[in-house]
């Protein structure tokens, strides 16, 4: 192990035989803190190397994205010897990661056989054994009924294949637990990690289904209201949208002293017998206050409205587009950014690992084209020789 | 540290001075995995103490539902004598995870200068230094603009709280990568999260961003179509809504032999010149395959279109809602949950951790309640005696 913080899982070699967001992002974390991953895939590449968003040239900005920094191992995994040789690689280095289940030739008891203290992390989509990915998981769930706007009746699917992202980051948490109990004790783990049991656990520690069970009362779908708390979207005078949110005391009085209601809202409250500095009355009555705040954010333009806002403790932001992040400083003068020189996609401003280790961002690496470190891997992580080498690429065992 | 799979982390002690969902689902995540988590909160509870949902007698569920299995301090943070306490837990426990920026008291370079080999994980709004929560970052990254139905024309938040979920594991993993760079080298380390960071990060990983910096084509609406695949929400005769998801060539002719359509598909390819084992152009021509398949879900009830769907390979849901989900199989025979006897609330199936290892999920174990462990703590972790520990009770400086 180096001594670089920012690589806290120097020295540690790990497989990822994966497809699609998990996985591949569990990799590409874990390669972001250090690790030396290599993405073993199907010649030809998995169901995931040509997913869109691709180039006009067809190739997929999306796969670049989710495997940056990795190596890349292209293997016929139909063939016998193919099995065998990534099980030998899996042996060397004693960490899997995968979300292709049911193979026997990479399972844990095959695997655990060739390395005792394995540390095998499988990702599957459901607890009973179910297939499923995010979006199937997300609708058996109850988020896209009480999604948009109150009294749209129809389901709403989220964008961001948030199940996906938490199941990858889990993935990337319990390799590095695990690795830390392996070096005290000397033993592997078998890690299983269900997507839907990754949604149900976190619907669960949000109270979403523990709500249901204890009051008997399911969330309801309340727009862009915040539950339980004063927040909510607002239009300025020239149509811009902005989402304004008032978690204190101190943000709610900042928040009617800035649209000059703090005489009407306390008349409502009196009215009414509302308390505003509890946060459940800041709730229930969320609509009367709105009616009250719209008239402000209504008579000034977004650019008065956000100079307005800044001087203040109220949490706030203006609705943005993708089209308008990518040029805004958040992006082009955040350091999590780098400018990657990505081979076959072009040049971009690519995110590191989200976090700062001693004040630094662990940089974007590019992403391998499929099969770059095939040669070099077999030669130097299974010692093939020349000879050996070029018969596995001729047979089509290996490109 | 034990030889316990299931508890990796055992024999680690961290402090928590935090509020809200991402640090809290951080500590809740580590003690999950074995460490010894002590929330510190100010004497009468922090922010979130009371967030809703609450039960009738006004206890906050929500509460109860991110900090199980923690021990509860409770301090007057506002005294020099409450800062001292805690800042001596700290140095004596040697790792901090916390969202409350901005206290000299336990700022880094405070504590360091107490305990070397600190682990300070700092979680804050934006990498600029501004103030956010998961419902402004969100409002300003582009996805509320492109979530809902198309054609709508105002923004749709997420209901989950996605950006602090991620940040939360994602701190949970930075603490135990730093904990086995500490155990090999000695070192500690500063981490800084800003939640702002792990949303873009995510958006550039996942090509929301970099198709707009590669391509110039910022992500359309397009309801709840995935992009890039063919993926769609249907209705049964009776109205009930699916979600069906078709990656693969194989799952698409699946769904066509399902549909009886095989044909129809067939000559609607030929006639528009579409190539339909490519997954781009089911992308391209979604609409006009969701027509064709449409005519059979409509003549099917919800239960004929489940056990028909059973019999193949597609990917597919029903969408539920949070109350359907509670009484679901997924939930009453899933090993994730496991009744729970929390004080204040009541008897109910609460999550573990979402991931088994060597075949076990480690349990939900009960919140505290506030200051639950203070004597306790004091007096073991500190070595205050009796007549100290008094003395603190009476001054208000501890509860």
């Amino acid at each position: 192990m180096t001594s670089d913080a920012t690589r806290p899982l120097a020295g540690v070699r790990i497989i990822e035989i994966s497809s699609f967001v998990a996985v591949p992002l569990a990799g590409m974390t874990l390669a972001q803190l250090g690790a030396e991953v290599i993405r073993v895939d199907p010649v030809g590449g998995a169901a995931d190397y040509h997913r869109w968003p691709v180039t006009d040239a067809g190739d997929s900005i999306y796969w670049a994205g989710l495997n940056k920094g990795k190596r890349s191992v292209a293997v016929d995994v139909r063939s016998e010897e193919g099995q065998r040789l990534i099980a030998r690689l899996i042996s060397d280095s004693g960490v899997l990661i995968t979300n292709v289940a049911g193979r026997q030739w990479h399972s844990y008891d095959t695997l655990v056989a060739l390395r005792p203290d394995l540390i095998h992390v499988e990702v599957s989509g459901r607890a009973d054994g179910g297939t499923g990915v995010d979006y199937t998981v997300n609708a058996g769930l109850g988020f896209p009924l009480v999604t948009g706007p109150a009294g749209l009746d129809v389901p709403v699917n989220h964008v961001l294949p948030a199940w996906d992202v938490a199941c990858g980051i889990y993935a990337a948490l319990a390799v590095t637990a695990a690795l830390r109990h392996r070096d005290a004790t000397g033993a592997g783990q078998r890690i299983s990690i269900p997507l839907e049991n990754v949604a149900l656990a976190t619907a669960g520690n949000l109270s979403f289904l523990t709500e249901v069970m204890v009051n008997g009362t399911p969330r309801e779908r309340i727009g862009n209201s915040i539950f339980g708390q004063y927040g909510q979207q607002f239009a300025s005078g020239d149509g811009v949208a902005f989402m304004v949110v008032a978690l204190t005391g101190r943000h709610f009085r900042d928040l009617t002293e800035l649209t000059g209601t703090a005489k009407a809202v306390a008349a409502l409250g009196e009215t009414i017998g509302a308390d505003f500095t509890d946060e459940g009355d800041r709730y229930r009555h969320r609509d009367a206050l709105t009616g009250l705040f719209t008239v402000w954010f209504t008579s000034h333009t977004a650019d008065e409205v956000a100079a307005a806002l800044s001087t203040t403790s109220i949490l706030w932001e203006r609705y943005r587009s993708f089209a308008d992040v990518v040029t805004d400083a958040k992006v082009t003068e955040n350091p999590l950014f780098t400018t990657l020189d990505q081979p076959r996609i072009g040049e971009y401003l690519a995110p590191g690992l989200p976090l700062s280790i001693d004040g630094a961002y662990p940089k974007a690496v590019a992403a391998p084209a499929l099969g770059d470190h095939t040669a070099d891997v077999l030669r130097t992580i299974l010692g093939l020789g020349d000879e050996e080498l070029a018969g596995l690429f001729e047979s089509g065992t290996v490109a």
